[in-house]
């Protein structure tokens, strides 16, 4: 059943999860999907477009975003920032638009706060060992930022008892196929359906 | 992503939604799925069976069994008692096996209560109006009875965003298809897999 309004999706998996490739399989059954553009104080490296990949901000228009409650969630690594910007993503949503944005654990907290309608996923490894096995496979990074990149993980795991929905990645098409299931379903979770009962009380 | 556990469906709707219906569909895509048999203080009538159609048992044996915890809910119709026992239910739970509950509203609530982990839905009308239209073209009860029929709609309805999950039933088939679709999804709520998220992070 579509609701009238978008739905926010929040999806978040520890790096080595296989995110990416559960969600292009997503993707290709839900191409109305959108994914929000981040907003970063960053400079753009070369091949980067404003608006495409990211919205290259001043650190001031950043700053009053966030001061203003215009930044669905937001964070700082090595001194740059990142975030979401509200006004865009309300948009899709209020043209019945689905969105989903694919954020860590801190900002997926951060979008629950601003916006509890959002339904928040979260995609575990079969194991922290296979994740690693996973990590290590990659053959792109040494062992010492693996050992970072899975402590990470822990972390991240541990926060996600407070999502909607949890399941777990072992075999991609598998986990595909429940990630879909539950973007389906989800859109008859009472918390985004409110109007809908009182639309119906009101008919009368 | 079947759950170790069974799942415990609560599913309500108003008397003339079409709830029977429904079900029959759901119901032959999910073979497995097990009713809960509810206790009684009332006489068997012509036909019934004990342990089939209902359990029937004592006053006494009955205020025991809610007295000492051993109703998942209870409810008293026309000084007769009617309760769901709990063992057999969690015995099929404890066993992999889904439930399902055919409840009304206040039954659902002290299901939610004593088994927070039960996942519960409802099934709301198109709209008053046509719920009454729906009463009236079965042509088994006087104006009066549909008057009092829809007035209790109104009173679960606005019990509707106490539940887990919402939707419409307007087309039966796209109603099970729904329907079906949540009660796959909802293996993958968090609130029924939080051992699942301790089994990855012990699983170090």
């Amino acid at each position: 059943m579509k609701t009238a309004k978008g739905v926010l999706y929040v999806f978040s998996a520890p790096s080595g999860c296989g995110k990416g490739t559960v969600l292009a399989e997503v993707r290709k059954r839900m191409p109305e999907l959108r994914y929000s553009v981040s907003a970063t104080t960053r400079a753009p490296r070369e091949g980067e477009v404003d608006g495409v990949h990211y919205y290259f901000v001043s650190r001031e228009r950043f700053d009053e975003l966030v001061e203003t409650g215009g930044m669905l969630e937001h964070a700082t690594f090595c001194g740059n920032s990142y975030g979401t910007p509200k006004e865009k993503v309300l948009e899709f949503l209020n043209n019945g638009i689905d969105v989903i944005l694919e954020i860590e654990t801190k900002g997926a907290m951060m979008v629950k706060e601003s916006y509890p309608e959002a339904v928040t996923i979260f995609m575990l490894p079969p194991s922290i060992e296979e994740l690693r096995r996973r990590l290590l496979n990659r053959h792109s990074e040494t062992e010492e930022v693996i050992d970072g990149r899975v402590h990470e993980a822990t972390r991240e795991i541990a926060m996600a008892e407070n999502y909607d929905y949890v399941f777990v990645n072992d075999v991609v098409s598998e986990a595909a196929d429940t990630l879909y299931g539950i973007m389906q379903a989800s859109k008859s979770l009472t918390k985004i359906n409110k109007d809908l009962i009182k639309g119906v009380l009101e008919k009368c």
